[in-house]
């Protein structure tokens, strides 16, 4: 990274090489949750941003490799808010915690469009290629997170034996995704109440002591 | 509409007035659930349709126009599907077959892209205008409709009293949403399983009779 190593934005200020990648992307991420992983531009980016186009050539190369490198930027973003305070947890509290997590995250619009995984995924769904590709990966990985944490509140003997993990994750998933059509489109923001109430009498009827999520 | 009353296509069919408007809003949908409706193009139209660019242009004379056009198309179509077989039933019956529908139609891939309103809720969602508001006009009138047929279910004995239809309308559609990313994603059809226990299950915690929802 040596040719990039240091840059000075066009407000005087010296960012060091991966001080610029991270700014880079930040911006990229804001941007794309709001107007698409297709829209991203390198112009826009350096315009945005102060620095100089061929700077933020020199970080990726190419615009699709700019757009997983935003994907990337945006799950360490997610793990950072929803799974790495939840994992001070065990078992139902785990969970219940992601589920938490992860709404709060989505209401206070950490990315200005909401979701960025919703927002990219609808883009990029019908789309085959490394990004759609990707994109499938880290919400394959989620997914498997939250069936995961299920399972292990279940063995730890707080969740009722029967439950499936896969139906129960399907189910903690799409409230949260109806909030962000919800709040998109009608601007909405109750749906983030109906949401919190639907994952929180979901969980109460296979936990064997409901009574842990009454402070929820 | 004389100017374009009768048209003569490039293989020698002649279509009258509206069958024509009919034939170009059907592609239309079918175009716009998978590529977006901002891509609709009056000459893709023309092309796909072997009739001339201005017949098409002289039946919307704009883009914006063909857009609303096409939403007012595909809700038709989802009444067809979905709400007119349903409404020969009453109260939980009725309430079912709405939801049973729904999932059918969107696995059916009666419009190629699946659920044509998700991907256009999506596309539009963050772009103010005549047409976001006419998309969140018709996801508004079906959710009102979902939870006017909760409403009568209720009053007619067969839903719990206690029943919210808000929060149970908004329930019963997250789960058909998931389907969408789902499948888009992953070609996950095992999510039209998961969404239909979802919804059966749910129904059955607030149904006087349970049994009545066995047979589904």
């Amino acid at each position: 990274m040596s040719s990039f190593d240091v840059m000075t934005t066009t407000d005087g200020r010296v960012l060091r090489g991966e001080q610029t990648r991270r700014a880079i992307l930040h911006r990229a991420g804001e941007l794309a949750s709001v107007e698409g992983l297709d829209n991203l531009s390198i112009g826009r980016l350096a315009t945005d941003l102060g620095v100089s186009k061929s700077g933020v050539f020199a970080h990726f190369g190419s615009k699709e490799e700019l757009q997983l490198a935003t994907i990337g930027s945006a799950r360490d973003v997610f793990v950072e808010h929803v799974v790495t305070p939840a994992f001070r947890e065990r078992g139902l509290a785990r969970l219940w915690a992601i589920c938490e997590n992860r709404l709060d995250y989505v209401q206070a619009r950490v990315f200005p469009g909401g979701c960025f995984f919703y927002a990219v995924a609808h883009e990029y769904g019908g789309r085959p290629g490394r990004v759609r590709d990707r994109i499938a990966a880290e919400e394959t990985a989620w997914l498997e997170l939250l069936q995961r944490t299920i399972e292990s509140a279940r063995a730890a003997g707080e969740l009722e034996p029967g439950v499936d993990p896969v139906q129960l994750a399907f189910e903690l998933d799409a409230y949260v995704g109806a909030t962000h059509t919800a709040v998109m489109l009608h601007d909405d923001s109750t749906a983030y109440d109906r949401a919190r109430t639907a994952m929180r009498e979901r969980l109460r009827r296979v936990a064997v002591r409901p009574e842990l999520l009454e402070s929820a």
